[in-house]
């Protein structure tokens, strides 16, 4: 399998040297294409997503995880549309707003360019398999792709048409390598094939993204946990803070930026907790708090220093009454991931002082964490979400699967 | 001594924190203090340095790399100006030039942040200290120093009198952490600190680098190997050519932008590559040809595999005769290590190819290789030579210190 993965990765890396110079008509020709492509084999791909939804059953998957897993013609639509928005987005290749004179009157201009060859690792959803091709390809990058066990067959199918319509299309013999073995050993053999893979992003659970991050020699991209708080100070709105609250915990609980703790202030708590943990508790959320919460709001647990640390991703919430904007930065200092941290506040000054203090890839003022999304960005499109401070933080569009290169225009220069 | 740097590393984090939020006033203030504490303690540095001297010179060290060590009045003077050079820069933090608008109106703005805790470990030259803790400092790091330990008194004195400036200066206390270890198994530790070291950069050794991005799990900014070429074209001026590879051979061999292959148009070479053999051994250097350099310069030894493959470091250089400059372009893709890349030509149509074409970090029409160099590129300074794809390519300045964070600004929005 060894061999096989390097072979993969050396077949990427021919290919990440033509895509690089890939003139961006190209690239979309292709991508409409394979959307086609989707669109054309549904019936097959369903057919073959029948076979992991079947094994899935068999090994007791949650019906959580049996629904990520399931693919019917909306979903396939759904994919190509993807494809389609990600043709539409701007070509970020080639592009640079640097051009300065160096040393000796040298030009230089700094231009982006494809990183090479990006490893997606993942797990459950076969989705991913045609978002992270359409991303990496439309950067002009090659891409290598490990999905989960569970959709082996659907993503199988999924890559075998987008790569074939890919390549019909023009793009370059190998720009996408799906590596079907459903061996652990290969995520390993692909963390060690520095000179071949550029960049690996993990993306699924957090044991996943550890195991990737502790094991890798190729750079990685972090991406995952969110433990985010909403803070609401004393001058909050309380029909704007419970709206933020609510939307931050139950909109979809499950993901990485779903608010995990309520941090209020004290001014704020006694007149308006009461209120906005009934509306939390209609909701089906389970409240754990502080001693203070827990005079304010009766039959709730209390909170543990354990659920201070908690990203719950499930209708739990963690609840602190604080005494001022301070302590809440200091909370969020000690447990928060540098996710998304949300203030809700009329106060002019604490707004500024949570923007500048925190230290978090998304910063809110009076808006619900879930917003840190690459489409609501207005990215068009969404690799991940890194939660590492290189190279890219937050969430990640088409520019996060670029590098930079100099090119510098000389007439002879020599240096001293 | 893993506990020891463990408190290190959380008193780094501490520092990285405040040192996040200062003016720029209070940085520049500091590194102006450090800069004249170095040039009123010269004295004790010069006879630390000393000890380092006299270990050196018993452990049969090479003149080359006793001169990197040794510290006089000039050299520490010298490392005083690069202090005041970095207070001159302007501060990198706090910098954005996008906002926009992004779902239901809020309104995102992304500004560069400090990385945090950064790692620098390095070998033999004690300037390091200084210019390494100068560039965390102002981008508003803190930093962990991991000197080598031919230089262990000298980085323990230049350590202790910079970080007591600028303390004194009002930068919090802890922000430059000096490992007065000398044990290599500090790395290793330094190596696994995710969480508290943010990025590790590596400057020293190809053993050195190589065994920090193989074991680190703390994210690394590769820095380093340089097989760098000159393409000379048909057209080429040839005293332009021989200037530059003169250059970039000569000037200072030791070093990773010193180019190390020269590739020659077979009709240029018919007519130069004598000249050019001739000016380069008169310099002291050695060549290794391919055979139909052999068949121009007599008296060569042949070029091996090997020699392409070999950052020689040092007065040899590898010649090879080639039919266009596509084969060039070939060679360079498979030998070169993507730092930096230069043609000689006259052929508009030729220099624009090789810069579309050739990928690495750095490529040069008409101008030397050795000009990859943060001080060259004008960045006023320079924190090492990345040699990856991600984060930051090329020579490395304040930005390259850098994160960045997205603040957003709302009124109430909620997620539908």
């Amino acid at each position: 399998m060894q061999e096989q993965l390097i072979q993969q990765a050396k077949a990427a890396k021919a290919a990440a040297q033509r895509m690089a110079l890939l003139k961006t008509n190209t690239k979309n020709t292709a991508l409409l294409a394979m959307a086609d492509a989707l669109t054309n084999h549904a019936s097959q791909i369903i057919s073959e997503n029948e076979k992991d939804m079947e094994a899935g059953r068999h090994q007791g998957l949650s019906l959580a995880l049996l629904d990520r897993l399931m693919l019917n013609d909306d979903r396939i639509e759904s994919m190509a549309s993807g494809l389609r928005q990600v043709a539409s987005l701007k070509d970020p290749i080639g592009e640079g707003n640097k051009v300065w004179i160096g040393a000796d009157g040298i030009q230089i201009t700094q231009i982006s360019t494809p990183i090479g060859v990006v490893g997606m690792i993942y797990e459950a959803r076969p989705n991913v398999t045609v978002d992270a091709a359409a991303l990496c390809l439309k950067a002009g990058n090659a891409v290598m792709l490990k999905g989960g066990s569970e959709a082996i067959h659907s993503n199988t199918i999924i890559a075998s048409i987008i790569s074939r319509s890919a390549v019909e299309a023009g793009l370059p013999e190998g720009c996408i390598q799906f590596i079907t073995s459903t061996d652990r050993e290969a995520v390993k053999v692909m963390m060690k094939l520095n000179g071949l893979i550029d960049v690996l992003i993990p993306r699924g659970g957090a044991g996943l993204i550890k195991a990737v991050v502790e094991n890798s020699s190729v750079p990685v991209i972090e991406t995952g946990v969110g433990n985010c708080h909403v803070y609401l100070d004393a001058s909050a709105e309380p029909v704007m803070a419970e709206k933020i609250v609510i939307n931050g915990k139950t909109h979809r609980p499950g993901v990485c930026n779903a608010t995990e703790t309520l941090l209020v202030h004290k001014d704020f708590a006694g007149q308006h907790l009461g209120n906005i943990a009934d509306a939390l508790m209609a909701k089906g959320v389970e409240l754990r708090g502080c001693e203070k919460t827990r005079a304010l709001v009766n039959n709730i647990l209390p909170a543990k220093e354990s659920d201070w640390e908690t990203e719950y991703l499930d209708l739990v919430l963690a609840v602190k009454v604080v005494n001022s904007v301070e302590e809440a930065i200091e909370h969020i200092r000690r447990y928060g991931t540098q996710h998304s941290e949300a203030i809700v506040t009329e106060n002019y000054s604490h707004a500024r002082q949570f923007q500048r203090e925190v230290d978090a890839a998304a910063v809110y003022v009076n808006a619900s964490t879930r917003y840190t999304d690459g489409h609501q960005f207005g990215f068009g499109a969404e690799i991940g979400i890194s939660t590492q401070k290189l190279h890219a933080r937050g969430p990640m569009g088409l520019e996060a699967l670029t590098s930079i290169k100099y090119m510098i225009q000389g007439n002879g220069q020599i240096r001293n």
